[in-house]
């Protein structure tokens, strides 16, 4: 029977307690929310929904097609060149998700001979991006910028290094500056995802790269999401103007992809205006991290220490971090739960996010049902 | 120098005259559009606009994170269950494009051991979908269900078909049937992508699947977006229910991507429920598209007859090609343009879409367009 494999597979699951469901939420939903990615708390601002409204209205509910072909608008034109302005590079590149962005960047950017090296904790995109590339992926220990040294040193030809900023799963920031100077030494170039940093790191939110003095460097490609601290969908590529040519001129996942819609577009313009006129919020997504990071570790959990604005919080094994999470639901809590295979290590853990508009009294709450509901 | 090697790659598309660049769309572009993948005309329609904008205020901007985790509404689930039932299949999956679809579909389903039979037209996605796969890939002749007979039987274990089911750059229609029955004499699943299919073919647009019998069936899963005939962005996977399952838990551009912005989710489940009111629009794309090509043939071009609303018409080189849209868009009309590299056979052509709300006035005014400016 076609297909037939998979109930195995399935029963394998079930076995193991690994069923994953999808649990549809309301728009009124009561939950006290420490698992999206909301960073900035922008997603449901009235300038941003506003603004996709708006856009939507203007430009239609899609793009219509390619980018190359009729799905690219003005304010496809207006986003890329406030996103790049903001982050401090030449240009900027929009896809339809991170996902396609870092795609393309890899695939791109790394062709037949070159060489990939790629942090072991890069995100699914990432590898997925390696793997679909024409070079070839050496991987290499997480944030280890002398492994990386010494995989470049055994490479003649085209070569790039491979990271995330923050890393998704633990919120540990990668050693970009030693990156990048590891880079220089072997004329390799540096691609990062800023998923997890736009909005969040660096002066007034506009990411890791810029904190680390990399913005607009002609080596240096930083790929963001729209969908994080943006409050909306999408992703983009930023980079020298001659990459960012490279890319629509070679990039599959934006050549044979429809446009992204403009109410995406239009969100996540509004998204970044706002934060630019009030850049305190990407040091109270940080402050607030810091916070709770702080009582979790004070009240004996075992968590990992921020760099931006993911808290990893160690469960004792994949059952009792699933039921954890369920019981903080059951508390008003929603908290992420990363178990495996999500996860690299195969350690579970409740994974938190702080958004910079969580009041003070919220984080005590967090706090206290965390707590309340340890296995 | 870092990408160094990216600037004798632009020196050598200048130098073959096909260096792509983007062209910003104005909102209130005079263009007649014969460019777009609009197939119904919905993307710009005040249900489909009006429902994106009421989303956006109801759920915010973007989904908030992976499906898995806060990126499920219950707007995604109303589009999941309204999508599989009008195209008879038991369950669907939403996903944040019809590239990240296709990846999703023929990964999950093309396991270590396996084969991957591909035709040799398949879109890009596609291709991107078999070459992540652990499963092997086998490349057989375009619409020749002969040919994938004939690669089936070579192997033992697990097997996939993959294929179109109307072929973006000409506008053919894949012999599903055949396709079908050739797979099912070998237990072989079915994986078809009915992007330009769903809303033009079968009764009243369920799309090709349906037309030919194949809705619902235990061993055929379709792709279909959501950016083109439903005016939005997105993609979904349909199929059994235990194939969705599956994805849910093992595609790992469903598990690893911010879901569907809300904005997308309502404007394709409003287009969905207005194309279920008004049915004859899907007629009526064909009608248009059937006119097209008898005007133009009629007139002396050569056109690939349409089997559902693409409308290929020869031309007589790239540079010829480029010109002749060129030339088009100078009288008033967008057509798309289709050349190397973005065609398998290197055949440059025109691309025409037929959308259901075109007049008649307007099929004659592009037609005498096209004649007119004939290189």
């Amino acid at each position: 029977m076609a297909f037939g494999w998979i109930d195995e597979q399935a029963r394998a699951r079930r076995r193991a307690g690994l069923v994953r469901t999808l649990r549809p939420r309301a728009a009124d939903s009561p939950l006290l929310d420490l698992a999206s990615n909301d960073y900035l708390g922008l997603a449901r601002h009235p300038e941003t929904t506003g603004a996709a409204a708006e856009a939507a209205r203007v430009w239609g509910g899609g793009s219509t097609g390619s980018r190359l072909v009729t799905g690219t608008t003005e304010l496809h034109g207006d986003l890329e060149r406030e996103l790049a302005e903001f982050c401090g590079f030449e240009s900027a590149l929009v896809f339809s998700s991170g996902y396609a962005a870092n795609l393309a960047a890899v695939t791109a950017l790394a062709p037949h001979g070159s060489l990939i090296v790629s942090d072991a904790g890069n995100h699914a995109s990432l590898i997925d991006g390696c793997r679909l590339a024409r070079g070839t992926t050496q991987v290499v220990a997480h944030s280890d910028p002398q492994a990386t040294r010494k995989a470049l040193d055994t490479h003649r030809g085209p070569a790039v290094a491979v990271s995330d900023t923050v890393f998704s799963v633990d919120g540990d920031a990668a050693p970009l500056p030693e990156l990048a100077s590891v880079c220089r030494e072997f004329d390799a170039g540096l691609i990062v995802d800023d998923a997890h940093g736009l909005g969040v790191l660096g002066a007034g939110g506009r990411g890791a790269a810029h904190a680390a003095g990399l913005a607009g460097a002609p080596d240096v490609v930083v790929t963001v999401t729209l969908s994080k601290s943006l409050g909306s969908q999408g992703g983009a590529v930023l980079g020298p103007a001659r990459v960012i040519d490279h890319l629509v001129n070679a990039a599959r996942t934006f050549i044979f992809d429809t446009g992204l819609a403009p109410a995406a577009a239009g969100a996540a313009l509004a998204a970044l205006r706002l934060l630019g006129r009030e850049p305190e919020r990407a040091q109270r997504a940080r402050a607030v991290a810091a916070t709770l990071y702080a009582r979790l570790t004070a009240e004996g959990h075992e968590a990992v220490r921020p760099d931006a604005a993911v808290v990893s919080v160690r469960a004792p094994s994949r059952e009792l971090a699933l039921r954890w999470a369920a019981d903080c639901r059951s508390a008003g809590l929603a908290v992420g739960c990363f178990r495996p295979p999500s996860v690299p290590d195969g350690i579970s853990r409740l994974r938190l996010t702080a958004r910079a508009d969580l009041t003070d009294e919220q984080v005590e709450r967090a706090v206290r049902v965390i707590g309340e509901t340890r296995p």
